[in-house]
């Protein structure tokens, strides 16, 4: 086994340097305890408002200014929020696109990524399918293929999430992210090592690819389904991003159906936030009491994506 | 004529120093000018993200902290937002709330002003009618009235936004606020005065107060329709924010509905953000040409009501 991690905070700072003109500097929001119904504030990071509606640009964006580009322009698979970053990032750059979604991808998501001027491909039924189907294509056409999650360069850019965090919000002792190939969770850890700041990992009971590749590991095959599998459906996590997440990720916890949807309620209810299930994922944790925190902890929570139908949060 | 303004820094920032443990530090998020259309880039503070949907607890708060509260509470007349703003400021601190509303007040609004434990009375068409029965019934009853906006402390809670905004965005040429009753713009008049930020009040063709205030010299009564004048259907501007305001308000503008629903769902497109139509008065005057920016303007517009069916944006 290779000891030296593939990204560390010399190599995300670059990335944020390499990315910050493009993207946007995601604000922080303070919510009292009582507006959440807990004994304790939670620090929520906006990503949401991010270009394109999720953190996934941060790793689009990375990749292709840390490559060169060829003339078939760039590939990606996606459940849709990366998908739409990458063809955010392409437009950005005056690049062709080319997005393989799986049929379980919704409206939303599509006309997104087709407004910002890439051609979608409904690749199969699920995540996995559609990468294979973008990837067959990558090979005729000689694409750069922008992985959703598995990809030094992706995991390097999703970092610079943590970086910002920590800059806005020094003093965490935890931070709650939603992981579903975990491209995030991975570049976060890469960023807060064996720090202060630990990491606790959300994800829907349906899709439990990080808990599953903790208990065992390493990463293995996990089911895929509940309401979060457009945005957190891998079908196991990442090779790069499971050695990062071992030290970094204190606890790795499954919510149900339920408090996610829970959660994307009283985000709009307390605070006008409209986040999709898998942004909403990571606070359902607290509401539902998957993860309670210590006493005299300080909480971040990343609301990592808002690509719905705003009215479905009052579904 | 008293040349003597009823408001200063130094009372903003006594009433900020009184109301900021009770609520929120509303975050900026900076857009580029390609992501709206525009050829400049805009600093938004996002202050729908304030307690009870609005910026109206700023006020509220300051009100209710700065004068002893009788036995029978508080009472308040309301298109909606400041009804909800002093319910949550009663529950918050432990007193009773009677809020009268219009016949317009949409479901949203009611709702939650019942949802803080207020008592809601239906009192007439318009937010005038509402307001005269909600004096007759404070003579009856003893509680304290907190206006909507033509009240000393109301403006002083309501000017904590600019001193937010100016710290958290120092430089801003431009600040772009829509404008009703008149205590939002009026309490930010009095925290930019005539310094180097000016401020463009914006408000919607059918309810058009300060800009005929403006013109004729004095507030004076003004139509009131159109789809935000639940938020921004005051008769006309108060008498205590117009002094305030005929020094710091650049331009007052107007703008068609159409730009109102234009600028709502292009916040929801372009950054996830969900805002009422008085929410998105303000940026509607960019996106119509109502208000241009000169060469070289540094541009802020405050986004300062989430209030309503979250589907409603893309209706």
């Amino acid at each position: 086994m290779n000891d030296t991690p593939i990204l560390d905070r010399d190599a995300i700072s670059a990335a944020a340097r390499r990315i910050s003109s493009y993207l946007r500097r995601t604000p922080l929001l303070r919510l009292a305890g009582p507006d959440l119904g807990l004994p304790h504030d939670v620090v929520l990071k906006l990503e949401l408002l991010q270009a394109s509606g999720s953190f996934k640009p941060r790793g689009a964006f990375n990749t292709l200014l840390s490559s060169p580009i060829p003339a078939a322009g760039v590939i990606a698979a996606s459940g849709g929020n990366h998908g739409a970053a990458v063809a955010y990032a392409a437009r950005a750059l005056g690049v062709p696109a080319e997005i393989f979604v799986p049929e379980i991808t919704g409206a939303a998501k599509r006309a997104l990524i087709e407004g910002y001027g890439a051609k979608l491909v409904v690749g199969g039924p699920d995540y996995h399918a559609a990468r294979q189907a973008s990837e067959a294509r990558a090979t005729e056409t000689g694409a750069l293929t922008v992985h959703a999650y598995d990809q030094r360069t992706v995991l390097e850019g999703q970092g610079t999430v943590a970086l910002e965090f920590d800059e806005d919000a020094p003093g965490l002792t935890h931070v709650l992210v939603a992981t579903g190939g975990g491209g995030l969770i991975g570049g976060m850890a890469g960023w807060y090592g064996t720090g202060a700041t630990r990491l606790v990992s959300v994800e829907p009971e349906g899709c439990p690819t990080l808990a599953t590749a903790l208990r065992e590991g390493r990463p293995v095959p996990a089911p895929v389904g509940g309401v979060a599998a457009d945005s957190l459906g891998a079908r196991q996590v990442g090779a790069l991003m499971f050695p990062l997440a071992q030290p970094a990720v204190e606890a790795a916890v499954l919510v149900p159906d339920g408090a996610i949807r829970q959660a994307q309620r009283l985000l709009w209810e307390a605070a006008r936030v409209v986040a999709e299930p898998g942004g909403a994922t990571a606070l359902a944790a607290l509401l539902c009491g998957a993860w309670a925190a210590p006493a005299g902890a300080r909480v971040g929570v990343l609301v990592c994506g808002g690509n719905c139908d705003p009215g479905s949060v009052l579904a």
